[in-house]
């Protein structure tokens, strides 16, 4: 069922009405971010209702202890939580005294608007009291062009009447996380003052495990348009400042609010309170008109690249530019020390700021939607993160490296044993982003420097951690969980078994071609080549002749073999009405596990293969992971199934936007938001590179009556545009390209076109 | 490594040394209860060095809520906590105003003695400074006799010097427990009064799960030789009345302090502190000596049914009288609302009033040492919680009844998914014992008519909880942990397999015999019969003919299949040295899997069977249970194995005593603590008993010069004193007794005799 709070609008979420059943949905939905920070659509003036005010700033953390009914060796000693920072959005409007509260009082005229192609966020209304009217409107974002200011724009006009109005502009440090079990505060403050520039100075909680304390300073300046002094006052944790105004009709008042966040990853602490009033006196002397117009010229500019457009049929026009938008909101690829958080600034469920899903469904968009460099830092940071893999395999007993399945700093902090210890195909897909930076952008340079350092430590690891069966006379890999978290602790997961495999190939042959220093470097042997080897030759890989399919794990046939359509309606999403274990010993599968193996190593496998696994695994699949429908919909397409691949599709499109899983109002799905836009490229289109041959085969879904996208493609920027009976590449910018179109060689220097 | 603290002694627990680095040790094993409440060796004036202050009053506990990072359907929604209880037992000492403290001050002469044939605990010691010396004793033990009452004495007599010295009474509601992870406080004040009755009254905080908060008061009645008056004083959660003295050389001072501790579970809050009154003063009416008098007595007669003797083996002969008396301290039977906890009264860990290990280790013993309705009682337990286990099933989207891994009221209440939801072989133990109860007994009453009622439901259950797979044409059973607990969520079990169907078997055997009118309360109907049936005839239990065994569980035989042996000391125990992952995909067993269904349906296997699957099985089984090595002694000696079985033998019955497993400061196993019985009785001794044929097979250990035990078979009292050269049975009560002894079948009226 779905759950819709905003109008269909290609370029705009914007809605009339004030759902106040449904406010954290709509937090979530009209959330904003810069990279550097970012927070959910909340009300400036506060609101009363039940809502989620969260306040987020890329890579500050707490380390929380694991707490754990019966501890077991090797657990995480703490989990990695986001934690919501001090809010400064906040002006306080009182009318007459009152406190303006738009889910208690009398309001019309509402209005809420997040601009897509600008990242900037609208509301107004006017509210009513007896004789008085007055409109308020808000005005909000975070800029793109210099990351740590954010702005805020409040302003009254007495429509009728005549009222004292007050704005109390507000840095509130009293903040606590929503997911926190134990009402833990996370923050200490350290400083405040206050005069033109107010400020507020905090820092986390001390903790157990030597991870740095973050110190944040927070100012603000306000300016009021008549220039009025403001009356500043404070008390623990919270500055603000008051401007009062005595307004009859046809009057208004606007405050402009201008922020500046700084915090101990890139100022020391002692320097904050200075480096964020300079920054203020810069903004300031600029002009917060400029910096609207320098914050939209970024925008522009991504967009250039990556937009995508689709002609009759605005509802998917809508999901995926806001797919794109929200993406790029949490990650453009500034900071190597940080990386694609599942719910960005959108919410702290989950915790963590990486998870697989970075290399396994960001890094294949983002590599044709922006310049290299920007998945180039995405590498980096696995790379920068190799002595937390390291420790994690020590962790386990084990040589080489394991990436963390959630971390901050490359130490694993999840704390689920089944997904910590087990969930070890997490690591190929590190290894896998390496070769598809590589074998996209046709650059060996990072391969053969720090891609190398990777592989090998992640081979590594495959090589300890797999055991020889003596009765099988094979390799196999004992007590893991595959993508599919439906199950866990299975064994010889075709999916981790092939990927393994798959990466001591991928280093064999990535070591012919790096130099003898750094052969030296990684001090690797000749016996250590040969064990490789010697596991590629002997891995076993569940399969089944009769049924044409590999296998899920080594018993999974065993199961109860049922189609998802056999299921009540009532008991869906099965994660909400099953009990776990009936979950974990039932055939239904949550995301794509042998077919996410089929959609990374697409060229080694035949159409036919590829057919008769969707066939099998397509009906017990039920997506209750946002990470599911894409893949399905990309090889549901490069089988033919064209009508399939559109309805897969549409699960992903919407996600968020529909509240398909009915949790958005915990925040938006982010690490998924790119599925939507491979089932267009790499489904809709068919576009694949292999061998440094690119290729499309599209085709134009029923509903739609054509579409376009950009790719960054090897120095060259293409536009590519399919209609019902055509598809065309045109070359936007750079040189000439040889590419395979609708399964023809072609050139392009300008623009080509096949039917389809 | 063993960690011995007292001395080798036929009937005693005594040291002369204060071991101050193994203080907690030193008060697991000095524990004492009496079935009702108990605590463990904890000094009556206090120690300020580390040590665990514990005080435990049976049935009086906390539902904690469950707290895990990621939530799923199903878990249950508390953890249930023994709590720690007013300390009860304090008495402050001063000498010159100087807090008595063994752990800083000069002492010597120490001695502690728990006499195990009376459960009175002593304790003496010199206390020296300076030029004064006095001799300060300790006696102390919880009634048999009258469960609420408990007694201690504390005297002085100075040696040398003159000195004032103040005894201190107290009871002290400042208490937490040791293994809260949140450092909370479960107990709340109610009142508190002073005067010749002083006491406490209080209660447990409130929870959100509907458990009753349990009130207690305790209450002390002081006496001194001299009949001096003391001086009471009090402060929130404490009461205490002092006593002072100023005493020459030569001259003493004595303290009895008689404590009666009610609880809501029998007596209503506001008619607590008149029964603990009532109980105080017909006490001292009596007479301490008296209740000590009677106290002894019911000990006595525990022993005459119960006792072992070896000979030739001091060591030996000291494990099993402790363990024996640690388990008739923990539970005699006395009230069917409780059960046999696993650290008894000795310890909090784990949590929980009850596990599996009662139905398995604990009613095998308990049938033959105590009489019929002791072990009835804890029947009349699970028949009590019948609906908490329907409640446990439902809770899994399943039929019947799944008794639970842990609990004090039949409502699951453990907190790791793996074990709540997939070790549900404990279920067929329920039924086992019921069966166990009615084989050795001969009285099928039971079974007809509160026993059907639990068979049926857990039938119910097995019925269920299989999926039939229709590749292998047979009824499975996927997402189990065996008794191995170092596996888990396997498939199909052997054990669980096999003790599912022998249920099913069981219940329809007894349905043929159970009244219409009970088969009418049952509602079963003859669909549900048939399919019991065809679960019967087709279910698949994993076996390998070519090694001849059973095999643990569907992929148990790809494993990296290796010998305990191989393993370095440094890794044992893996459970300390591995990380969890690693121990799940190893091969080694952590308690006997496949063997415990050899040793539960004994008569269904040959010994060959027996033999092939020991050898195959011991050689990797790492006995990190204290519940393993009894179930491998039996088989041992059964296939004729006897070196090994003494072996085995010898890590169950000292295994607190020498602390074995590096945890008994803990608390001592007490659940394990039959296996060391089980170990002769059923091992050496070869008893057997199976359609109403009783037998013994034995032999006598090579270490040994002979042993001696006694059992209560259907009427009649048992001993059995087997030598190097003859096995002889006698008649102490009852009857005459056909029975097997050394493969003759012989009549026993009054003693027979054979050669071994």
């Amino acid at each position: 069922m779905i759950q819709r709070l905003f109008d269909i609008d290609s370029w705009k979420v914007a809605t009339t009405k004030l759902d106040k059943e449904h406010k954290r949905l709509q937090e979530s939905l009209t959330a904003i971010g810069n990279g550097y920070m970012g927070m959910r659509g909340n009300f400036e003036e506060g609101y009363s209702g039940d809502s989620h005010v969260g306040t987020y700033l890329a890579g500050v953390w707490y380390p929380d202890k694991t707490r754990v009914g019966w501890w077991k060796n090797g657990y995480p000693d703490y989990f990695g939580k986001v934690i919501n920072a001090t809010n400064f959005i906040g002006v306080d409007i009182f009318v007459n005294q009152h406190k303006v509260d738009t889910f208690v009082d009398e309001i019309k005229d509402f209005h809420l608007e997040l601009d897509l192609q600008t990242g900037i966020l609208h509301r107004h209304y006017t509210w009513v009291s007896g004789e008085i009217e007055i409109k308020f409107s808000f005005k909000r974002f975070v800029s793109v062009a210099q990351k740590e200011l954010c702005i805020v724009e409040v302003a009254a006009e007495v429509l009728k009447g005549e009222a004292s109005i007050q704005f109390n502009a507000k840095l509130d440090g009293n903040v606590t996380n929503e997911d926190s079990n134990y009402d833990e505060k996370f923050w200490l403050e350290m400083d405040r003052g206050l005069g033109e520039y107010s400020y507020l100075t905090t820092k986390t909680i001390p903790n157990d495990f030597e991870i740095p304390q973050f110190t944040v300073t927070i100012m603000m300046k306000n300016r009021v348009s008549d220039e009025k002094k403001g009356h500043t006052t404070d008390q623990e944790m919270l500055v603000q400042e008051q401007f009062d105004y005595q307004l009859k009709a046809g009057e208004k008042a606007k405050l402009t609010k201008l922020i500046a966040v700084v915090t101990s990853r890139d100022i020391e602490p002692n320097q904050q309170v200075a480096k964020a009033e300079e920054l203020l006196r810069v903004a300031e002397d600029a002009g917060i008109s400029k910096l609207e117009r320098e914050h939209k010229i970024v925008w522009g500019k991504r967009w250039h690249k990556a937009d995508v457009v689709i002609a009759g049929d605005p509802e998917s026009q809508q999901g995926i530019r806001f797919n794109i938008f929200q993406l790029f909101s949490t990650y453009y690829g500034e900071d190597a020390r940080l990386n694609v958080g599942p719910k960005g600034f959108t919410g702290e469920k989950y915790g963590g700021a990486t998870y697989w899903d970075t290399e396994a469904y960001i890094v294949p968009m983002y590599l044709s939607v922006t310049e290299p460099e920007v998945s180039q830092q995405l590498l980096k940071y696995r790379h920068d993160q190799l002595p937390g893999a390291l420790h994690n395999a020590r962790q386990q007993g084990l040589k080489g490296a394991l990436y963390p399945m959630v971390t901050f700093t490359g130490v694993e902090c999840h704390n689920e044993w089944e997904i910590t210890f087990e969930e070890i195909h997490r690591n190929a897909a590190i290894a896998y982003a390496i070769y598809n930076y590589t074998n996209y952008t046709g650059d060996e340079a990072y391969l053969l420097s720090d891609g190398i350092d990777v592989l090998t430590e992640i081979s590594r690891f495959w090589a300890d951690r797999v055991h020889y069966s003596k009765r099988n006379e094979a390799y196999m890999l004992h007590g893991v969980t595959g993508p599919n978290e439906y199950e866990n602790n299975v064994n010889n997961n075709w999916y981790t078994n092939t990927m393994a495999t798959w990466v001591l190939r991928y280093t064999l042959e990535s070591l012919k071609k790096v130099s003898k220093e750094k052969l030296v470097d990684l001090q690797i042997t000749e016996t250590e080549k040969d064990q490789w080897q010697d596991i590629i030759a002997k891995m076993y890989y569940p399969k089944n002749q009769e049924l044409g399919i590999f296998v899920q794990h080594d018993t999974f046939l065993d199961k109860d073999l049922r189609a998802v359509e056999t299921l009540a309606a009532t008991e869906r999403p099965l994660n909400q009405h099953w009990s776990w274990d009936k979950i974990l010993r039932s055939c239904f599968i949550k995301q794509a596990d042998v077919l996410q193996g089929l959609y990374f190593l697409n060229n080694e496998y035949t159409i036919e293969e590829k057919k008769k696994n969707f066939e099998f695994y397509e009906p017990m699949t039920v997506h209750e992971s946002s990470l599911s429908a894409c893949i399905h919909a990309i090889l549901a397409a490069e089988v033919g199934l064209e009508d399939k691949a559109v309805e897969l599709y549409a699960r992903t499109a919407r996600l968020d936007l529909d509240n398909y899983n009915n949790d958005t109002e915990d925040g938006l799905h982010i690490t998924s938001m790119s599925g939507s836009w491979l089932a267009i490229v790499q489904g809709f289109a068919g576009m694949r590179t292999y061998e440094n041959q690119l290729q499309f085969k599209p085709f134009c879904p029923k509903g739609w009556d054509g579409y376009e996208f950009k790719i960054s493609y090897r120095g060259r920027l293409l536009k590519i545009i399919v209609t019902k009976t055509t598809a065309s590449v045109i070359l936007v910018e750079g040189e000439a390209l040889d590419l395979t179109l609708c399964g023809e060689n072609v050139r392009v220097t300008d623009q080509v076109q096949q039917a389809i």
